[in-house]
């Protein structure tokens, strides 16, 4: 089986991480399974070879002899439906860290992308300074609701799962902003994500490419 | 197996089926199952009671014996794994199905949400109108794309999926802007989900809360 996935060539972030490919690359490390990676320039993304991939023109993707994949909680799901170390054997607990997959991506990130959208694609409109809080207010009040629920849990239900994986890669997207640090729960589970040995190798993965070491 | 659903005691859009319940209650139908739900008002979805079914204090919620599940996208996929006519027997097309279900609620849906927060939120805002066609265009480009992918296709890939339920559903959201009618191809999408029984009969479950019928 060969597994190959698609990342920025050169990643807006430059290599803080943020990329959805780091998702990927971090759920294949939990499964333990080596992959390639295909670079794709912002051009050929728009192109119609990659269009073919992914209909919306973004990374990653994922193919695996037969199988093409496109959106990164998919490709998540299904790397963790079929190895282990991503979701618990249980039937209803698996459901339930399925359903922290989707709070991720459909309730946590949205508000979170509308900052991302209000700082960089409107910081220079003239509402940008007066929107700008209420647009932060709207994270926080995700982030206040997550923190209740998590409390003194090590992660969001029972063992790491490929929900915490999806959870903490969201919340990793508020720290530039300096939300993350106004819930100390939360950074603190954020931090634990980070300090999980695959999702080290997935970083340096992903940052060899984006900020490769200077050769003296 | 009894299953119940929550919902909104009186939704916001007044029937239009727009509810995240009438997701779920879609998917219920077209699996053939029975299912009761409880009404919850807007003050009791912040209370301890519901917020221990769901942690962002929002409908639906999914309670089936030992189970409780929260997570639009989550609870359909659930009945989609465990009965017929949601999701393709074949592996990889169950994984593409599941591909358009996250897309549905990640790269198409938070635009959208945008959109509605613009309208409805910060429709009084000094920056409403200068703003709004900025944020209806990254609407656009989605559906752009989307159309671009769907062309004379009946649905997204394949028999009808849990992918095209979840993407009709949310381009739903887009009609009251006049933005789904700006795209005949995605309009037309929509009106072949809307025609299905089941999702008739998820409508006017939904609508026969929220607008009853008069007694004469």
């Amino acid at each position: 089986m060969t597994i190959t996935i698609t990342a920025f060539e050169r990643s807006p972030d430059g290599g803080k991480g943020l990329a959805r490919d780091t998702r990927v690359r971090w759920a294949l490390e939990e499964a333990g399974l080596p992959y390639d990676v295909r670079l794709v320039s912002f051009r050929a993304m728009k192109e119609p070879a990659h269009l073919a991939l992914h209909p919306f023109g973004q990374i990653p993707t994922y193919e695996e002899d037969g199988l093409v994949l496109f959106e990164t909680g998919a490709i998540v799901l299904y790397i963790a439906q079929r190895h282990g170390g991503l979701l618990p054997e249980d039937a209803n607990a698996r459901a339930r860290a399925v359903a922290w997959m989707f709070a991720a991506v459909n309730t946590v990130e949205p508000p979170i992308l509308e900052l991302v959208t209000a700082r960089i694609f409107e910081g220079d409109k003239p509402w940008s300074k007066e929107r700008l809080p209420l647009v932060e207010e709207r994270v926080r009040d995700r982030l206040r609701q997550l923190s209740a629920h998590l409390g003194d849990a090590e992660w969001l239900d029972g063992p790491f799962s490929a929900g915490d994986l999806m959870m903490v890669s969201v919340l990793l997207r508020t720290r530039p902003s300096g939300i993350l640090d106004e819930f100390p729960t939360l950074a603190a589970y954020v931090a634990r994500g980070e300090a999980r040995p695959a999702y080290q190798r997935a970083f340096a993965a992903q940052l060899a490419v984006n900020a490769p070491p200077a050769h003296p």
